[in-house]
């Protein structure tokens, strides 16, 4: 186990290093929401390049909104990065406990499923909110600057794939988690329908960037 | 136009929002490369928690040249999410050339059309080496540590949505291409090609991953 305490400060390189190392944390939790915050950068960069524009005057006020809820989207996915290798960490700390006796096989068990909990709620959270950054990709596809339409389409296929991949770590540890905590029985359900929603959502951010690729070649 | 020199040295934190800046550099590009490299860290990873495990030993080669082949793509990946910053900075800046009389407009068109070719060079590389990735990726789904299933999975999604991402940013640079470029020409079957394997090489990883999922649950 390594420091996960300052992952997004740590440089693109020194990142992706820590990634691809033996160490579990960060792993697919950290990375599925990094890519997610990465669609939330280029929907407020699309925002950016549309505002002000008089070609795009109409869309103004639609995408202003669209600029902040991406932000905020950004911030928090960023957020649940860190959240994801923290809860991890102390997954494998958990499991690490001795198992001599009843006692501390007691104990290990209770930290294991504490731990299990906060390690399945930071990649269900981040998939719901790659879901509604999905949905901000979808949005400003066909009303964003012409130019920069490729960017918003990469954003929702980037929030779609962190949507999925954080689906994927909710459902490894589903079987881990505690026998009476709820999300033990709310969880599926959720994830289909998450899953559903980016399957949706990103074929109709792509068919909206295909038409305004078309129109213009 | 900031300065692109140094990507992949900022922190995650401060890529993220450099990415989501008014400045157009970086873009969906380097974003799409970025999520291939993280995919590759992710396959290197797998490949870390798998090797000298004696219950992996049958895989124990198989698995040291995946782990080779992840770390080598991750690094070219990083490289070309550098060469896509620097090269769309280039078009940016050649589009700012004046263009009052005609020797200014040949001259703009020529420095155009010759920074649209590293311009979309640059993303063909990266979706080829993405799509390598995804195949590092549904190699090790069904053989690496079972523990590691979830982080394969987001290897395979990370990869093909940043093939798909690179596939845009080629797509939306071709009608920029000089006439007698011959990539205007390679170019759309390539990228058909290109993403039929994202289709093909996702939906085969999760098919893995899926199946080790049920298997122990």
């Amino acid at each position: 186990m390594g420091d996960p305490t300052q992952l997004t400060e740590l440089s693109v390189h020194a990142f992706l290093e820590r990634l691809g190392s033996s160490d579990p944390v960060p792993g697919g939790g950290s990375a599925s929401a990094l890519a997610a915050a990465m669609g939330a950068a280029l929907v407020a960069m699309v925002a950016e390049l549309t505002i002000g524009r008089p070609a795009y005057a109409q869309h103004e006020e639609t995408v202003r909104k669209l600029r902040f809820d991406a932000i905020e989207r950004r911030a928090e996915l960023l957020d649940l990065a860190q959240q994801d290798a923290d809860a991890y960490d102390l997954v494998v700390r958990a499991r690490h406990m001795p198992k001599d006796s009843e006692a501390e096989r007691a104990a290990r068990n209770a930290a294991v499923g504490t731990a299990t909990i906060a390690a399945t709620r930071a990649p269900l959270r981040a998939a719901v909110v790659a879901g509604e950054v999905l949905d901000l990709a979808e949005r400003i596809a066909p009303i964003g600057n012409r130019n920069a339409v490729s960017d918003a389409g990469v954003a929702a296929l980037l929030a779609a794939a962190g949507l999925r991949g954080a689906v994927l770590n909710v459902r490894i540890n589903l079987p881990y988690l505690p026998a009476d905590e709820p999300l033990g029985d709310s969880a599926p359900g959720e994830l289909d329908r998450l899953e559903a929603k980016a399957t949706r959502g990103a074929a109709a951010a792509m068919a909206a960037v295909a038409d305004r690729l078309e129109a213009t070649n």
